[in-house]
């Protein structure tokens, strides 16, 4: 069983100016971070503009992504698609590009539609053609959809569903979860801002934006709270919240970018229709992580 | 300018039992619909399941379509997606399969960050990189972004913006677009539930997925209002409140499709995680059909 | 069987600057008002701060109301309230006071648990209970509860539910509203801005906001369109979308009491925490009126 | 300053068959809560069914619980209320009755134009004319508002305003209304099921359903925090989860009810058009209350 105990960031995809990709960035980037103390990486998933890129694209970075990787680091890729047949497909593509898991967004488009058989429907399928593990992915605020936590705890008994990345930050759901679910199931909180309360009821890991600019800080709550040290933690993951939510409900993708341009690696332009933030914008994200000690 | 006055049904995008694509019975389908009183059509758009299609089967399927609709018929074909980049490759590859004009739903899954400016920006690049006419598409129950009418007015501006569908049901929004926009701009209703009202505010056509059961009812609505017998078109408009509701928002896709079966077409499935209506439903659906005189 | 045919105003209450009923202001107004075009008024309703009176204060108002307004025209009292035995109570105070019938809008604190059997329930002990006429009342923008198609259907088969004033917006909900109940049951528009189009799919009346200002207006809108003009009725429902706007979902009740200001009746203050609006927004909403020739 | 620490359960309110109020069984209830380890009650809030409530009633049932709780324990009266006239009053009229503080919902009705200025001009004449301290309380489930962290570190330095109970389930913005407040603001988690995710970002209460049924577990819970026995504190939390669950968002204040009955307290009836539990939903209730040895 694959572990997934740690830090693992979301990486944004670069981009050229003129929006192709760039994965020269995305090697020096990782040879960055492969530095600093991660447990392993989304690559292709919301915050990489995964919807923004062609399947060919998505494979291509992962790809490359694999070749700049730590061997003893994970790489989970994004596989998340409309329909249970691309989905699959995308599955086995990241496989081959040499994705250790895959991590599978709810769909939504038809999401009136998609009750729970068929959202049931859809991962089992999933789970059992995929050659890898499947880690489920819950993001109310880009999918309109919250996959209840009675799915969740069907799902977790398939033997290749390993864990699920929850950013709805509802801890409650996220309590019940891990309590109605198998010991193996492992469950990752979608933020840095309820990390610690997500440790608290029985996370193991973290997905979070902000550990693209802050692995240390983030890796240091996460030893803290295995040690025993809650006001250490508590201390710590108070300093998060601010930066966290400049580079995600704020500011979103291009407030990441523009984050990741201050502090040295590359951040780059989004895709259209997303926008570059603003001058304006830019000195307060600038403020918010210099309060934060982040640059 | 290309007229988009009439009935574009939006149709079903039929697959095999195995969900591959299945061109057979699309021509089939689009031949009988030849004989019906419509305008044109709808190919790959959220009826045609188009996100759960690959970019290259919805050029198959527009390909497929056009060889088989009939000349004097527009063919106006679902080029949308979330980035401006593939818009504008999906576009650029239905003008080469011979479609008249492109359809192109709001991106949204990055929905919190598509504001005036954003979405001003991705239809402004897309008209101005398209070499077919561009309709835009407003469907809040599936993307969960409503089009502001503010947008629309200055995005009607724009001599290759000739339209918009809109699917959210508001008719004041639809009559401040068209009192708000130039004469050359045309609405189209999103539904055949509320067609009468569209017209009433201006709207010239109307994209029901209605119309592939009930095109001649839904032209004979047209043509009455066209003409002045407003009885005769409030009559027919409230016969069609009850059927229209069973092929959407009630049993969705997979309910249009087993209503094409029941009526001779070929329905067939939909692509997973859609499913297929249960045996309780097809019933309720058979009998809303008999009671609208539809079968 | 009391017909709602006709313009029936849903007048807000007039305070004095210390935020006091001002009764003398109430009649003032009405006093203009019974010479303009209208079947009568609703009092103590939504836009009437209904939620910010206390019970003594509806009743005041409504039996003051009932002093001033034209024998000939109908009072239909807000008498909607969280709980059963509140509308109870609220219905019987204001027959005592007057009114002509009662409108109801649905409970909606405990959303979540509001379902169809609870909505039945409601107003069937209500209709029940009330010696005046129930009118039902669906505003999703301020209870974030639309009242099923189904139950209102449920409910017009009761002889002392008389009719409803639907704010929601859909058409097509409207008509299989009207056309799935006995043709005593009478739709009234919930707004100006979508008043033609009601008419078209059955509305025999309105409760426009926008009456408070535009009476004759919409009083035109209404015989033109039972007198089969539909252009001239079109041509009147376009030229109120952007001045009815103003004063609802832009400027809110504040909007439409600063509009009451301009044109010679007393507006006046709004309760907090409702604000005044600006002087920024005041010029707009001038310009607005202005353009649409009603100052 | 008056401290929050502590349980204090949001007693609902006992009715007869009649739904009139029925004092004595709340006296019953409250002495036999008095032997309970909690550190007061919140009386006529959103659980009480104050929404349901005359305010002469409500005053009743405050005036009525004053007397029957125990010297040494916080009465906090629910006062919120549409106006911030009403809720002036109320708070007044809840200082004659005997509360120690009081707890102010937000309003909600005319939400759209309740932004910022609206409810911090609302709470701080609230404030600043009650002669009670103010806790702040913001439930989005019910209100379909969210008061905003900004808005609430804004308030926070008002000296009568000592805290908020915040029933919204963010983490993330508990954190950031703890650490962007005055250390004496304090912070009560709105829910037994989040409770110890609110104490570790720095929570000192909680207002529980549960509170009413499972004292002793909650209080043990926030004892095994306070002396670090984290574990403990985990184990306990996680069986809160289930029956949280089924008296509120599965069965709601009915379902609350029927628990108090069960366990020989007196819950009786809820006011219409709140319906009582069917009796399968009742064996569910017993069946998730038994499992988790709370009968």
């Amino acid at each position: 069983m694959l572990s997934l105990r740690g830090i693992f960031p979301p990486i944004p995809t670069p981009f050229r100016q003129d929006e192709s990709l760039d994965l020269e960035n995305l090697k020096a980037n990782l040879a960055r971070w492969n530095d600093e103390p991660l447990a392993g990486y989304v690559v292709a998933g919301s915050n990489g503009e995964a919807v923004a890129l062609s399947s060919e694209e998505r494979f291509q970075l992962v790809g490359a992504a694999r070749a700049a990787i730590r061997e003893d680091r994970l790489l989970i890729a994004g596989a998340g698609a409309e329909s249970t047949r691309q989905t699959i497909e995308l599955t086995e593509g990241m496989r081959r590009e040499g994705a250790d898991a895959v991590i599978v967004v709810t769909p939504s488009y038809y999401g009136p539609r998609l009750d729970d058989t068929a959202l049931l429907d859809h991962y089992l399928k999933v789970a059992d053609a995929s050659q890898l593990p499947v880690v489920l992915y819950n993001v109310p605020v880009y999918t309109g959809l919250d996959l209840p936590a009675r799915v969740v705890r069907e799902l977790a008994t398939h033997e290749n569903i390993i864990g699920i990345k929850e950013s709805g930050g509802s801890i409650a759901k996220m309590d019940s979860m891990v309590n109605g679910t198998p010991a193996e199931f492992q469950l990752l909180s979608g933020s840095a801002s309820f990390f610690l309360a997500a440790l608290v009821v029985g996370a193991v890991g973290v997905v979070p934006a902000l550990g693209c600019l802050a692995a240390e800080r983030i890796s240091a709550l996460l030893l803290a709270y295995e040690s025993g040290n809650l006001d250490t933690a508590r201390e710590i993951q108070a300093s998060l919240v601010a930066p966290n939510e400049a580079i995600t409900s704020k500011f979103g993708i291009a407030g990441l970018k523009a984050a990741l341009d201050l502090i040295g690696f590359y951040g780059g332009p989004v895709r259209a229709p997303l926008q570059a933030i603003t001058q304006e914008e830019r000195a307060i994200l600038e403020d918010t992580l210099a309060e934060a000690d982040l640059i």
